[in-house]
């Protein structure tokens, strides 16, 4: 299996995503979100990529939710911020969120040329792993897998690529990787007993902190505790049901 | 001190390289060779952006040299490919070699804002860190250092990445890191043992090797055996002479 990791959105995408499982990674905060509103019964999400494109598209559904960020902090007028603990069940359960976030919703946007998108954090690694390996045990169709980190605004960041790297330690042996793939694993296997300590300690983790949201921190770097798969069908992204 | 890492050819740039010492790294093997050259007497180099280009500024520069390399190999009607084996004493000594390669010459035309610009490989590491360190000691100007990745065609390489990382483990403790330069500095502790097996697993060793090129991936994986400092200064790389 060849496993291919992008640093970020706005990374140069070659035309092959088209027969890719392409699996964005937004640790610090979008996919670990979008996992956590899932699992607080969100009916689904709407990624979209500016607050005006937000407002818009909630014209079209009423009764949905806004959400997201721009530089860390929510956007005003909008329903809820970018971070996990607004996505309770009592304020999404039931409903659509429209969301924009800087980093994460663009890198699914990026990738929408892929047949297959899903969302990965590290709440959810063990059952993106599993699906990952049962998936190419079924399809012959797939070329491969794309790990696409959002990134921190076009640079990389050392949180996403952490996340990249336990995914691919979870596929094993098998995988075929790109330079930043195994990068990835390294830094994964050298940080894995202090997970917490080095996301707090990368650039987006100490902005994240200063301004008050260390509680997310440490819960976005929690692996293993929600067994959702996320995936971006027809602009939304649903919990996937399984074959 | 601050250090960033950039991880390629084509990295947006902010405009801070304005008061920046800018460290091009390329590994395998524009850097390696530019270093090489010098130390067997190269007069200097001059990187140009295409072939067209260097066969232009020759016919300005007579007595001196075509090299360089396009997909790995020697460009048809130059002088030099791009192997450090290519630039012995008795073709480069006393001339000037107008070079161009696919990533390495492009990063330092990315980098040309930059008030100081300096080669950097494993062969000089050593005599790098120790100007680097020298450098911030005496002077005030300087706000930090850049080290400029050049990749490969504008992704994430891990050779070079292993060269920053080695890099920022001489600086030591003092530097303020971004996410890739404590990627790059965790990445090059852990290899630091198997610098040449890491390397030449890489995607860039695999192909060099693939082309007959394995004694270049192991020559330019050897640390610290070049005392020479390249310098890129009105358009020509030479050998930094110290105040």
């Amino acid at each position: 299996m060849q496993v291919e990791v992008l640093p970020n959105a706005g990374s140069p995408l070659l035309p092959y995503l088209e027969d890719k499982l392409v699996i964005v990674i937004d640790v610090l905060r979008a996919t670990s979100t979008m996992v956590t509103a899932l699992a607080n019964g969100c009916q689904s999400i709407i990624p979209v990529l500016s607050p005006e494109d937000a407002m818009e598209r909630r014209l079209t559904l009423p009764g949905s939710l806004l959400g997201g960020e721009r530089n860390a902090l929510p956007i005003e007028g909008f329903d809820l911020g970018n971070s996990p603990f607004d996505y309770v069940p009592e304020k999404v359960g039931g409903k659509r969120v429209i969301i924009t976030t800087t980093n994460g919703t663009r890198a699914i946007r990026d990738a929408s040329a892929a047949p297959k998108i899903w969302m990965a954090s590290f709440l959810n690694m063990h059952s993106i792993v599993r699906a990952v390996l049962r998936q190419f045990e079924n399809s012959d169709k797939l070329q491969g897998v794309v790990v696409f980190c959002a990134g921190t605004e076009e640079r990389f960041d050392l949180p996403d690529t952490l996340c990249a790297g336990m995914l691919i330690d979870g596929l094993g042996a098998k995988a075929t990787l790109n330079d930043l793939g195994e990068a990835a694993r390294i830094l994964y296997r050298s940080s894995e007993s202090n997970l917490v300590d080095k996301i707090s300690d990368s650039v987006h983790g100490k902005r994240l902190i200063s301004l008050g949201f260390e509680r997310d921190v440490v819960y976005c770097s929690t692996p293993n505790i929600l067994p959702v798969i996320p995936v971006f069908e027809e602009g939304e992204v649903v919990w996937l049901t399984e074959d």
